[in-house]
C-alpha cells in the first residue's frame, strides 16, 4: 500500500482487518514507527480521528505532530496563479515541506457542500497527494472517510454471525447539513469488501452519488430495508442531486426500538457524534445491540493497521 | 485511589505528599505509564496545569494527548433530550469514547459564576466521571482545584518549621470576577490534611461556601488573621452568597511588606497567575519568603504522584 | 553556547554547520535530550519553525510541549506596574514558571511594525531571557530569525562550489507588510560567518537597519547585484527608515528566469512561504537551481545542532 485514500488503495481488505485485529490483541506488538514521524494536518477540527490516529502512531513507536490549520492557512491550489491575494503558500511548497518533516502525511479536508464538481474533485487531498513525497493518508476528505470505513469493516467482521450479513446503510434525520463522506465510503467499502449484502435506504432526493450507491441497492422504504437486516448503519447526509440540500422534515426516518424489531436482531452502528432522539432513540443507542463505542474503539486499530502498512 | 476530584479521594494526604517528594528527587524513578495514555481535556485554557500534567505523565513513561475544547464542543448533559439544537454529542458518548483512547482521563471545566446551584452540582466533571470507564482526574472543576491544593500541601510540608503552622487563606483584590475553586479546595485540603491551623480572611459578603470554610474559621479582619501566621496564601474569589458578585472597592486587602511584618516571618503563597501591585506588592512577591515559583514547580510532582497512583 | 538569539551567540558558526550536517547524516546519533523537556512558546503561529523544532527535539530524545499563545496571553512587561488592566501575568512569573517545566525554552515573538524603537528593543524576547533560568532559543523575534539564518549558512555550505561565493540578498515584491527579521538575520549571519561576499539589493527607501546591512554592501540596482552571483536569496521586507511602510508599486523586482541568467548559474533561496509569480516566477521556483525545499529540510538539522548544544 502506498497511500490510503479510498477502498481502491486497499488491495486486500481482509488482510487489513486481520492486521487491525492483531494490533487490538497486542497494541505494541510491532514497532515499525521507531524513529519515524507522522504528521496529522487538519483543515477542520476532529476528536475521534485525531486521537485514534495519534494513539495508533504512538503505539507503532512513531512520533506525531498534529497541526490544526482550521484557523486558516491560505493554501493556493491553482497552477500558474499570481499569488497577490489571500493565499500565502502554494500546495507544492506546503506538501513538499511537510513531506520532509515526516514519513507519513495524514490530511483531513472537507467539502464546501456548495459546488459539487469542486467537492468531488477532492482537490485538497489530491493536491497533497500529487506534491507529497511520502505516503498520504486521508483522515476524511471532501468525499470519503476511508479510515472510518475500514473500522466499520472490522466491527462488522467481529460481530457477524452469518457468513454474509445483510447490512443497511440508512439515512437519518439531523438538523445540520452534513457531508456525504462517511456514507460514500461506507458504501464503497462494503461493496469492495464483498462479504455483505448492502442496501442503502434514504428519502427521495437523498440518493448518494451513483458511483458509490448504484440505483439497484437504493430504496426509499426504510422499513422494508430493515426486514431481516443484521446490521443497521445510520448516518445523515445532505443531498447529492440538489447538492448540499437538506430537510427539516424528518418524516419517520429516526431509528427507534420499534423499527429495530423489524430486523434480524440487528446491531446498530453509527460513526459518532450522534444526535440522540433525532438520529436514533436513546433506547437503541443504549441497548445491548449498539456498537457505537466499539466502533470508536476500533478506529485506533484500523488506523494502526494502515499506518503500519505505510511506515 | 480510583479518581481524583476532591480531598475525599485522597485517603492519605501524607502518602501523596511523600510520593510527590520522591518524584521530585527522582523524576523518572517509576515508569507506571509505559504503554499507557493520558488524555487531558480542557474546556477552558490552561498553562501551568497543562504543562505540569503533561510533564508528569511523560516522566511516568506515558503518552499524552491534550485536547483543547475551549473553542466549543457542544456536549449535551441532559438525559432524554432531543438533540435538535446546538449540542452535537452527549456526554455518554464523549466520556465513553475518550475512555477507550486512554488509561486516565483528566478534565478541566469551569463555573458559569451565574447559577450557583448549577455550578455547585459540578455537572461537567460529575458527568464525565459517571460515564467514563477509566479514572478521572480533575484539572479544576466548577468548584475545586485539587491538584493545586495537593501542591500547596507539598509546598507547606517542605517549608514548615513548626509541626502545626498557622496558615491564612486571605482574599485579595482583583479586577476580574474569579471562581472559588482554588480557595474552596485549599480550605478543604488544609482541613482534611489536619496538620495546620487554618484561618480564612475575607471582606464581609465574600465568605466561601460553609461546606469549605465553616464560620468558625472565617474572619473579616485581615490584620488580626496575619498575626503570628507562618504561611499567607492569597487569592481572589467572587462571592458565594451573592453568587458571582465582585467588587472594585478593594479596601486595604492587598498584601504588602508592612502587612507581612505582622506575621511570624510568613511565607507568601499564590497559585499564579498573579496581578502585581493589585493582589500583592512587588516587594512581597519578589522577596525571599515568596514561594510562588516553588508552588508552580511543585505542580509537576503533585500531578506525578496522582497519576502514578491511578496508572 | 548558553542561548541562541543572534549570531553573537554562535562562537563558531562552522562548528554549528558541521554539527547540523552530522545530524542530517545520522538524526538519532546523539541523544542529549533524554529525560529532558523543550518548551516551544509561540506568540504568533508557525508551521516550519514549529515542526522542525519539535522534530529536532524529539530526535535528540527530548520531550516537547508546544504552547500556542497567539490567542492571547496578557503578559505584563513593565516593572512596577499596577496590573489592574488587561495583563494577567508578569513576564517574571511567566518566564520563571516555564523555566521550571523545561530545560530549553524556545520563544517566538513578532514586531508591531508600528513602533520601531519598541520593536528593535525586542522586549518580549529580552524579557524572557532576563527572567528565564534555562537557555532561551529564539524561534524568531521582533528583529531576528537566527534558526533560519543558521539553516541558510548550512544550505550555502552544502551547495557552494567556490570557496567564497557571491551572495545576493534581494528585496522582492509582496502584497503584505512583512517584518525585517529574516533579512536582518541573514545579513548578520552571512557577515559573521565571513565566508561569502554579501550584497543587499533593495529599492530606495527599503534599506535594512545599518547595523545589519551597512551602506557599503547595499545597492538599489538589482540587475547589477545579480551579475556573477552564486546565490540569490529573495525576501520581502517592509521599510526600516519610514518604519513599517511598504509599497504596492513592485517595479521590476520580481525574480524571474531572465534575471537569473545574469548570475553565475546561481542557486535560488527563499525561507518560505513564498508568493508565486509575485516574489519569484514559477520557472525559477520549480527550476533545478531552486533550493527552497532543501532549506526547509535543513531547518530540522540546524535546530537539532542548536538544541544539542544547549541541552
Amino acid at each position: 500500500m502506498t497511500q490510503f485514500l479510498s477502498a481502491n488503495d486497499a488491495p486486500d481488505i481482509n488482510a487489513l482487518i486481520n492486521s487491525a485485529k492483531a494490533f487490538k490483541a497486542d497494541p505494541f506488538g510491532q514497532q515499525p514507527g521507531r524513529q519515524k514521524m507522522v504528521i496529522n494536518l487538519f483543515f477542520n477540527s476532529s476528536l475521534r480521528t485525531r486521537m485514534s490516529t495519534e494513539k495508533a502512531a504512538r503505539q507503532l513507536g512513531a512520533d506525531v505532530i498534529t497541526y490544526d490549520a482550521s484557523g486558516g492557512w491560505g493554501i493556493e491550489f491553482a497552477d500558474g496563479s499570481v499569488m497577490n491575494g489571500n493565499t500565502a503558500e502554494h500546495v507544492r511548497e506546503a506538501a513538499g515541506v511537510l513531506s520532509q518533516y515526516c514519513d507519513v502525511l495524514c490530511v483531513r479536508s472537507f467539502p464546501s457542500l456548495e459546488d459539487r464538481a469542486a467537492d468531488y474533485e477532492d482537490r485538497v487531498m489530491k493536491s497533497f497527494v500529487k506534491y507529497a513525497t511520502v505516503p498520504v493518508v486521508s483522515l476524511e476528505s471532501a468525499t470519503r472517510h476511508p479510515l472510518q470505513s475500514l473500522t466499520d469493516c472490522l466491527t462488522i467482521a467481529e460481530h457477524r454471525t452469518v457468513a454474509r450479513p445483510k447490512v443497511v446503510l440508512t439515512w437519518a434525520p439531523h438538523p445540520r447539513r452534513l457531508p456525504q463522506c462517511v456514507s460514500n465510503s461506507f458504501a464503497e467499502w462494503m461493496r469492495a469488501w464483498g462479504e455483505v449484502d448492502l442496501i442503502v435506504a434514504n428519502p427521495p432526493g437523498f440518493n448518494l452519488a451513483p458511483a458509490f450507491a448504484p440505483k439497484n441497492i437504493v430504496t426509499h422504504d426504510q422499513r422494508a430495508a430493515f426486514a431481516g437486516a443484521d446490521f443497521i448503519y445510520a448516518k445523515n447526509w445532505s443531498a447529492y442531486d440538489e447538492y448540499g440540500a437538506t430537510t427539516t422534515n424528518f418524516g419517520d426516518w429516526m431509528i427507534d426500538e420499534e423499527k429495530m424489531t423489524l430486523t434480524n436482531n440487528a446491531y446498530f452502528m453509527h460513526c459518532l457524534p450522534v444526535r440522540r432522539n433525532v438520529v436514533v432513540s436513546d433506547g437503541v443507542l443504549d441497548g445491548d445491540r449498539s456498537l457505537v463505542l466499539q466502533q470508536a474503539n476500533n478506529r485506533t486499530w484500523a488506523a494502526q493497521a494502515v499506518l503500519a502498512s505505510l511506515l
